[in-house]
């Protein structure tokens, strides 16, 4: 008999998904006949009263490599463990669909939700996916190397502009809970200041460094993570917006430290929020090969009849740990590690106070 | 005698200012072996005390054909006509210089600087410059295709992150007065809705382009620039940000339109505003070879001793006109031209109410 | 009655046919409600005992304008006036497909079929295409621009690599008839000689460039279009291939001119030939605004019942010209074009020989 | 006594370079206030009467780290162990300049002269530079990334003409020895068949391919690397071009397919030779951050007088091993990389024989 085997995405979207799609099914089909069902909007598809689906046949994932995003569309919020109907329902949709088994790509959230399910009956294998590349135990996600380029590529842009007037320019990328983005495209984009959720920064010692250049006629760029916040401070951005409606909550940790900075150093301070750009896009080669690997090793998984596992890269190797084992939480960026050795060394501030 | 001219950039800062600098300054030295002085921050290096210039040779004019911004920074502000002692200053110090006359690269207002100078007698040539592609009697001007590239790659970076999400996306774009950006930029980005400051939109219309789309599971791209305005309405952006000091007045008019739509449809609306990348980066391909035709028709009128005017774009020609006859104001897109047709007929809205 | 009208795209591929085929097909459909027949392979597709064509409905031709080449495929060989019998049949095939008129997206030989088939009674609308940027009366096709984006990119790569040894480093455009591409891409890629169809070479003078470079320890790039020749020479690359079959010409006039240029420079030469890759990749955005316009401007004719006319730019405007006036041949660089007063100018060698 | 430390590259040039120079520079600069100075054109600069240096300031290193290429020359042949007195010059010049110590970078060939060198009592840091990726016991070089995109851009740019003309098209990427470029691109590219040095190709293997996809109408792209040979075959190129001079040999491995493929297939066939391309460019923000880290870590080896070592990247971190004990030769795609497998399991051929 035919086997079955559905995928669905789940979460935020993050480049290179239908890179993982394609390579799952692609796999599946060619190494054990198998059909495979695309579930539409994450888990949202078998949330409803009916299930939906598509059959993803080999032209249906021919050509969705290099596209961005995700061909079977994706949910956010959607909880099939929301109450005891919903699980219920989602569980007959996979048996009334009969699917072997459901390969779920998502992050954190997605992948609690997946475990609930296995643990409920159902067969998952897992693929993590987070551009903020701060998956536990995952040395490198998918999606991370094509959102640090379009950070990158908009810090250069800004720094041709921010050069010409001699400004400080504040650029604020992704990164909630970890600094990896701003880490990176930080130090490939030559940015003079680095703030990370990690360290937290001194007003004044960023406001130093501004002020040291602007008397030699430089202008400085400083990249910081959203989740980065001033030393013995309050998350600052919230305090800003608490007046407000949530659509009205413009802009965010760039402009707080614009406003704290501008009256500290004698040139024009301007802020950026890149913000949804770098989800988007189509994926870097790197992370088309990476993607591709993930959702190779996940056919390997469903194969193997591993069910209840979830792909992993340790070490530059790919292999997998139980679901029930992945750890929770966000990893974020040691304090010994090599890059910010480098960042401190090659010049780069962290925001952090100058040794007394 | 050995010939000196000076060149200055002023105003915003644009893709293209270092083609055009190299290529006035080159052509100057090979044609008639002038000695060309490079003034800094526009204006504002003839204004202080002591003029801030250094030698352009012909080393220090290679390899920045590419480079985006200035290499002779600019300023917004500086202002040589903004009393009697600072005009005398700076016509002292350009009489000192021994310069010639001078090249000056800016927009609308230094243009108008520039005029008020030759008046005093300075010998002056002109080169408009603007992103935003609106000088008026000028068909195109270098670093608006730029623009239009930056802002057409995050157009495709917000379609593949809509798409996957099913939501509304609105992208701001750059062009306070006139929608050249939004217009070309939306078109190239394919986007499905596009506002521009010629044409009042209508929320509801808006609305129910995106509700249309929602049914057939489809997200929608609004392409908004900057000076778009509801129908009707009152600026609407200083609307949200009276109460709130300037480094707080985030975000722009595409957060107050996310604002208008979300409770008139069914699906999530997110904004993105591109701010200052839209202003940096390397100038493309067809921008350096049109900087440097400006640059090559600049030093033709200095070598022909033709100064108060002002290089321009007409039927696909460099001419120049009189700095005193270049029309002022902003050129904006016509109501009858023909990418307005083409986008109508291919299904774009233009935000405007549909036929009764 | 339903209107029908086909579309077919002949001739080598160039970026931005997609988009004209979206723009003809949406406005057409959107305009006065017309069913909008894509027509396989060019000519090729009529030809066929059972012609091969596809509807084109309105998500057909969504999504595609970012796609390089034509969704409709071509070819560069089918002559559908090549025996009386295939054009009776191309005839029959387009009456029994009840076609009103035919859009026929093609280069100077595409027209010169489409306009005999017009001689025999096909009712059909030119839009003209190439790469080269060479059609007579047509100041800028859709394209040109990628492509020279696309040179431009390769010669700023090879820019480094020849600095980083010191070298002559020559790269090879498309361009056999016109030096459109390497004049702008060499141009924009900051090439230190370009040699163009137009200006016979003189192999001494750029040798001269090269040594006199050589001597200040700079390295040397060399833009040739395909068609460019050595003074008084023959068609070099012909003379070289004499004694091989096909698949083994191997390179072209930028090796023969490496060799000629070898033996008389301190340093090492190397060649670089472009090839296929010009023609391909997404359009730019300005090739898709431009793509949308002509495709546009195409339906107004057929709308309008404009047969035997072909859409053309001129003086910056869309207008049409009958198929029996399009003049043939290639538009080649005017000696007298700006561009190149411009390159002399910035001191750019055209590999004319030094004046006396 | 400030320390004095000098830097050369050598080999053929690779993006990155400048990142390394730069942060070995600024790190030593910083940390230990050491004087950095500059041998230009690699060993060249030292063997020659005169040594040709250059301090290398701060602010020399500034602004490099996107620029492809090396700021200061490479050489690909100048050997310091040529003879006796050339290898006594060079260590005289060391000598002379009192340089505590060098840190070279470079490929196989210039690791191998280090170490001749460092036997000879100089101090020497190696830091391994190949596009190649090929590098014994060196898991990931910087540059290769970069040399993977831009041979993943030509290939996308490939695949819509190809797809356009119905073709047979075959690329040729560099990778004289190993088939990692070939492999990474060709998988990101999605290229239908990929060949390399490790799998030995059976031509009809490969017109089967083309030929199945023809039947369905569909184009097919090849992906070879330069060092790739048929089974059984001698090395290719080399037979056809035993008759000519060395700037005639045209081309290589993909015209040699080309030919042998055409008469297999029934449809054209063509190649594209990407050559210098590949190594040229700016960086990718991937290597920027890579090359960075190889810098900083030689700067950790210099600064701990750990001399005669060599930078390396093992199971994702940096270590080093000693110049004496680096492996030569080149690093090759294992047959048991799981890269192969997921390209094979994807219905990628690598041009073995269908299993009989």
């Amino acid at each position: 008999m035919t086997r079955r085997i559905g995928i669905l995405t789940g979460g935020g979207d993050c480049p290179g998904l239908n890179a993982v799609i394609r390579a799952v099914a692609k796999s599946l089909m060619r190494q054990c006949g198998a059909e495979v069902v695309g579930i539409e909007d994450g888990f949202a598809g078998l949330m409803e009263a009916s299930p939906r689906v598509r059959p993803l046949a080999w032209e249906a994932v021919s050509g969705i490599l290099m596209r961005g995003g995700t061909i079977l569309g994706t949910s956010n919020r959607a909880n099939p463990l929301q109450d005891e109907a919903t699980t219920a329902r989602v569980l007959r949709h996979a048996q009334a669909l009969q699917l072997e088994g459901l390969v779920v790509i998502g992050g954190d959230g997605t992948m609690a939700l997946a475990h609930g399910l296995a643990q409920r009956g159902l067969r998952v294998v897992g693929v993590p996916k987070t551009i903020d590349n701060d998956i536990p135990g995952c040395e490198r996600s998918f999606g991370f190397d094509t959102a640090v380029a379009t950070v990158t590529e908009a810090i250069e842009r800004l720094q041709t502009t921010a050069e010409s007037h001699g400004r400080v320019m504040i650029v604020e990328t992704m990164g909630r809970w970890a600094g990896w983005i701003a880490l990176e495209a930080g130090l490939a984009g030559a940015a003079d200041v680095i703030l990370l959720p990690e360290i937290a920064f001194d007003v004044e010692a960023v406001a130093a460094v501004c002020r040291a250049r602007a008397q030699r006629r430089r202008h400085t760029l400083v990249c910081i993570g959203e989740g980065a916040r001033p030393a013995g401070g309050e998350p600052a951005v919230q305090a800003v917006h608490a007046d407000r409606p949530e659509p009205l909550r413009l802009g965010g940790v760039a402009h707080v430290l614009a406003a704290a900075l501008q009256p500290r150093v004698p040139v024009e301070v301007r802020a950026t929020v890149l913000g949804h750009v770098q989800r988007g896009g189509s994926p870097t080669p790197f992370d088309r090969v990476l993607a591709t690997q993930y959702g190779n090793e996940a056919a390997q998984l469903v194969m193997a009849g591993a069910w209840g596992r979830m792909v992993t890269l340790q070490q530059g190797r790919l292999s997998s740990v139980a679901l029930a084992d992945a750890a929770h939480g966000n990893r974020q960026v040691p304090l010994d590690h090599p890059l910010l050795r480098a960042a401190r060394q090659i010049g780069v501030s962290l925001g952090e106070p100058a040794a007394g």
